[in-house]
């Protein structure tokens, strides 16, 4: 993270292969149109002077809320038809592919509603906690923002990314395969906090959460993750939280799969036993072959994916210098290695961290080498600081069978041809 | 940064008294009128259950790039009609009271036009690499992009941020005093690699930055600044740079006066000195009492500011538990320690530095304490990890005079009367 030159560590190719791809790319080409060809001499206004250097811009009284450039209208949130295409199921994908780094704009994370985005008043929110308490509160939102607060940056995962592909490789791009996840900077206050301030009796053992939508969510969670890191959320990213992601106050549960992250937090109950609501039985358990079902499987194992290139993001030049990108998270704290393969997990080698790898957030990772133009079978695999090595498809399916859609942290499998199409493939 | 318990570091004011004051503060009558008290028996469908509820929400169909609440119109980037009303010179502030943790939101990153935004098609893009150097080079988007990149978190600080103050408490909020500033994760490539590919003369001392916009402003920069940890970005908290903020592509200088942190950059020439160009003769440079002016005063020094309370955010309780929140920032490194007082620098006390604290990026802070409702003089003051303590306005002026606009790093007062409602004032 800190200033220093990171080229230390040289990529494989060398910087002339970079710049003759450049240049073949279209370099050369643009040396007649460029702008900068009369830069010295701009009164002359020759043909080839751009609107944007001609003409005076916008000022800054219609942007008070920016938003990206027009030739950016591509980079949006997408959703799948067949999958969930009504408002009581809907889900749309962050576009991965499109972005670098490992904060999430606030615009384009991942929703997954349960009854579409409910639209709260903040005037009219509240938040009681009641139950297993020595004193039952209500807080009103200015309340929860009067308490010491904490600023934290997590990833924030669905359990059921990547479910389609339990049963082989199916959504081509990884914006569908792996876009449930997003990263952002979190301020709140610790549900510690609130829990301190009305007291939990002895028996207390599990809190219940529960949202303020038209779905009314429910899950049921162990005392002892609220007492450890959760928050109770109402900025990310600085700003207050976006309608879709739970406006004014949801639950940051670091690690865990996202639909215990109750949106739009209404009610937390304290008991001494889980209460085995929908979202906890039919919902978000694991069905195994041999018809039991693993439940409670909070936590999210490590996992990675390449996100360029990538079926939505195709390579476009034809052998040379290349940058495979990516990132990596574990539910279990921090990335300690992205190893890379460009023969579908025969070989592999180390990933070049970028920039932070913090405990539970999006950790990017670049491996730069010569493509020579051949196919490529692009495979990622994450280890964390616990040594947990992200598994194959197939060694999850000879553990939990095919019947689930949810916890897939299998390593991802792409197929790039020679003319730099990118497939979603399996390899056996 | 870590997911442990933060609250080691217990307030001196005690839990209870916040409870006390929240349900001073409307707690008790929200009790009559939530959504919660119904929350076990919704098919009754009682007067009190909020539409959101009641009703379907929107799914993710209509919502493909996310926007803030309605409820939160207000929060957005302002201008100051009479200090800058035109296109040749527009400046909108960002909402620094508004806003929590160290990352700006895209949308709301102050921004300064010195010829309006500038709206470039990234297919007609191209930057120039010429001057004292073995092969000039221009350079597509794509070819920046297929370089290798890094991601950095750096604030952004405009040297002209609180200039208006140095002759005196003037803009009654802190947007507009301290909002010339905001922070995100860049990713782009290293100016250092460009220069590389380009290969440097001996003679090479000095670069010249030239934008693409209608003011084709330039600026000079050292070469060392160039090869130690400049960037070329393209990307801000993962997404492509907005229009405002130099789509496509920009130069990031950590930790120094941004606006040598060209936009639209179309242009690198290479030479052996300075070009004493308009923004660093006439512009940015500071005139001091006997007539000479600094110039090349590149790094900003240490600062910072409380933005909660503060003139656009008043205090609402009449006493009780208080929570004071800031950022501080220094172009030198990471800031090490922020201290505040409340009674206008006569006695200090240290701050809790919450979340990271980043080389050259904003650091929020926050100072917990029991308002017994008397007045307060606020203020806050960095020391970064160089040991550079923020001076006062009126050492400043010893030194350098009020006829400068830009390096105002000064000490910020903010007066809270018995209401609650704060003042922009200067302590002698």
């Amino acid at each position: 993270m800190a200033g220093t030159d990171r080229h230390k560590d040289k990529p494989a190719a060398s910087r002339r292969t970079v710049l003759r791809a450049a240049l073949a790319a279209g370099g050369a080409a643009a040396l007649g149109r460029s702008a900068l060809a009369d830069a010295g001499n701009p009164a002359n206004q020759p043909p080839n002077v751009p609107d944007w250097t001609r003409n005076l811009g916008d000022g800054v009284a219609v942007r008070a809320y920016g938003k990206p450039s027009k030739h950016e209208a591509h980079v949006i949130r997408r959703d799948v038809e067949w999958l969930t295409a009504s408002r009581e199921s809907s889900v749309s994908f962050t576009p991965l592919h499109e972005l670098d780094g490992v904060i999430t704009p606030n615009g384009l994370g991942f929703e997954r509603h349960h009854s579409g985005i409910a639209e709260i008043d903040p005037a009219d929110y509240r938040l009681i906690i009641h139950g297993l308490v020595d004193k039952p509160l209500i807080f009103t939102l200015d309340d929860l923002k009067r308490f010491p607060r904490v600023n934290r940056i997590h990833f924030c995962e669905c359990a059921a990314n990547s479910g389609m592909e339990w049963r082989g490789a199916q959504l081509n791009g990884c914006q569908y395969t792996h876009g449930m996840v997003h990263c952002v900077m979190y301020t709140g206050v610790t549900l510690k906090t609130l829990l301190d301030e009305a007291g939990l009796k002895p028996k207390a053992k599990w809190l219940l959460l529960e949202g303020g939508d038209a779905a009314a969510m429910t899950r049921s969670l162990p005392l002892q993750k609220a007492l450890d890191d959760a928050l109770i959320a109402y900025r990310m990213n600085g700003e207050m939280l976006y309608p879709e992601h739970g406006y004014p106050a949801r639950v940051v549960l670091p690690g865990w799969e996202a639909n215990m992250w109750v949106k739009w937090l209404r009610r937390i109950e304290v008991g001494d036993q889980p209460w085995h609501h929908r979202e906890e039985t039919s919902k978000y358990t694991d069905l195994l072959e041999n018809g039991i079902a693993r439940r409670f499987t909070f936590v999210m194992d490590a996992k990675s994916v390449i996100t360029n290139p990538s079926p939505q993001a195709p390579l476009r030049h034809k052998s040379g210098f290349t940058i495979l990108s990516g990132i990596a998270w574990s539910g279990r704290g921090k990335i300690s290695r992205v190893d890379v393969s460009l023969d579908g997990g025969r070989n592999w080698r180390p990933a070049r961290i970028d920039g932070p790898a913090w405990d539970k957030a999006l950790t990017r990772f670049y491996y730069e080498f010569d493509w020579d133009g051949r196919e490529l079978l692009l495979q990622s695999r994450a280890i964390d600081e616990t040594g947990y090595v992200q598994p194959t498809k197939n060694e999850l399916r000879k553990l939990r069978g095919v019947n689930s859609v949810y916890h897939n942290n299998g390593v991802q499998t792409w197929h790039v041809h020679k003319n730099g199409e990118v497939e979603n493939v399996e390899v056996s």
